[in-house]
């Protein structure tokens, strides 16, 4: 969270003024720890994993710390490092992402993979890992590696499970729903564990809305990728159809009009099919479904947070919405 | 170190021995440990992950834990920890080395690579060091934590300097050397250190000897590259060649002669080659050069020992030799 990005977005001032000015120094001081941290590991890492970092994104994860913690005196230190362990590790996930994606580009500049092949890239995936746990091992919280490493592994166990499911028109929305938090919740999850663990307390509750948020912040993603428009989301229409991810879109879309079936996903081998399935599969009116899921999932994440003290519950309650808005 | 590889080599019974049954029933348990939690995270792990570990291998760097913790009243549980992190990130690195070379097999079985593909391997290894962290994290041990994340990162640092060396005939001893101590002797430092710290103490001194045993493990194994022969080594004479690695045997032998330099390494392309430019190699004596600096670096690391008591020392010397031995 640099100051142009707090700047550049009102949803995120809003963020970082219901969190109180700790929250944005903390996120200002994580930008500055992960720069240094990517110049000390040699001319390689410093232009890789520096410019991976550097490209920036939403920083929801390390703002999802920040304020999980509520920064009760004394905890600024605990929390910044829980905040830069938490983005190292989702810089580590979007590097070894490209590698297996073959991507090109990522947040408008060249992939790791793309710039240096797949040996530096998932090397320098490999190091963001390690530093992550490094940065929490300084703290000296073991309680908190423990959240972080079993994150990381129902990360890699989420990675497994998609390429397991490639190409199965069969699965589930429970098996989906699976994936979503395994691939991505269960970091929304371990964010709002650390943060409440070195901070004012409640991990449970937090857990559980961090969890929330993430499957709706997933599902919505996987609207993006059928509604487009490439100009917004910097990427492909129906990029998820190409690789044979089966999301929530497709399996809905395909229970209301059977004809999908037969097109998605083995069909899907150039982006002009893709586009055009995607239009078939936003006339049968899935992505409705798709968005009130999610934000039935924002709703009860909410309403998780009761116990939580007003300050930190408004703050959090906006990242909740932010995550919907986002895509409205 | 399951009882059938501890039965098949004397040196290692001999170690063994010297180590004391407690180091046996650590051994033991942590291939227990390693099956089990293989099997702990979906099917696909359990067969890649667990298939991976089951290959075997020579388990050296949990048996310097094992030697260098000298196994304390009380300490077993920790020990055992910290030898199945050790090995899970030995594991992780080779699933995602042999991603990167493509590799079809090791220690006899197929790579998981080859198996499975790059997407499961990536992720195998991904989750391989996340459980890493988790056995030390379970443990409470935020200095064991701090001791193994700093290894995976020179790890992986050593990774990026291998690719940005390759191809590279200005390679020099030196640099040589920083590579190994980082692709392969922080991991044998890491071993040793994490040992002390969960064991009897000295984790400086144990450190360094384990430093310089690795150094000299990875001369040895770059040396056994060139000398073969195949039926020994598992590969093709000349692997290094093959992909650019400049190792101490191309590094002297082209000091030695001349008309080498300027066919190794780009000049390198087949296998037929390769074998040529091996015997070329050989023919300066080189590798004779190589052996005698691996074994005074293992003279050195001996020596390191003189402040440890004797029953550790006499089977860490043991473990020394044999890193020797298994050459000569």
């Amino acid at each position: 969270m640099t100051v142009e990005f707090a700047g550049g977005d009102p949803r995120v001032r809003a963020v970082l003024e219901a969190g109180g000015p700790e929250v944005a120094g903390v996120m200002a001081a994580a930008e500055q720890r992960m720069a240094e941290l990517a110049g000390r590991h040699g001319p390689v890492l410093a232009r890789h994993a520096g410019g991976t970092l550097a490209a920036g994104g939403k920083r929801l994860r390390p703002l999802l710390v920040c304020l999980a913690a509520g920064m009760p005196a004394g905890s600024r230190e605990a929390v910044l490092r829980a905040a830069v362990a938490v983005e190292l590790v989702h810089a580590a996930t979007l590097v070894h992402d490209d590698v297996l994606d073959r991507s090109d580009r990522r947040r408008g500049r060249e992939t790791v993979v793309a710039a240096a092949g797949r040996q530096v890239a998932t090397a320098t995936g490999d190091l963001l890992f390690s530093r992550a746990f490094a940065e929490l091992a300084a703290g000296g919280s073991a309680e908190g590696i423990r959240i972080l490493s079993r994150a990381c592994s129902e990360l890699a166990a989420g990675e497994l499970m998609q390429r397991a499911d490639a190409y199965d028109a069969g699965v589930t929305v429970e098996r989906y729903l699976e994936r979503c938090r395994l691939k991505t919740a269960v970091l929304f999850r371990a964010s709002c564990e650390l943060g409440a663990l070195v901070g004012s307390g409640a991990a449970a509750a937090l857990g559980e809305f961090g969890e929330r948020i993430g499957v709706a912040f997933q599902i919505l993603d996987d609207v993006l990728d059928i509604s487009g428009p490439p100009e917004r989301t910097g990427k492909p229409q129906g990029t998820d159809l190409l690789d044979g991810t089966i999301t929530l879109p497709v399996i809905l879309a395909s229970a209301r009009d059977p004809g999908l079936a037969v097109l998605a996903p083995e069909g899907v081998r150039t982006p002009v099919q893709a586009a055009a399935v995607c239009e078939q599969i936003i006339a049968t009116g899935a992505l409705q479904e798709c968005r009130a899921r999610a934000l039935r999932l924002v709703a009860e994440a909410k309403t998780l947070l009761e116990s939580v003290e007003d300050r930190r519950r408004a703050s959090l309650e906006l990242v909740a919405d932010g995550v919907v808005e986002r895509y409205s």
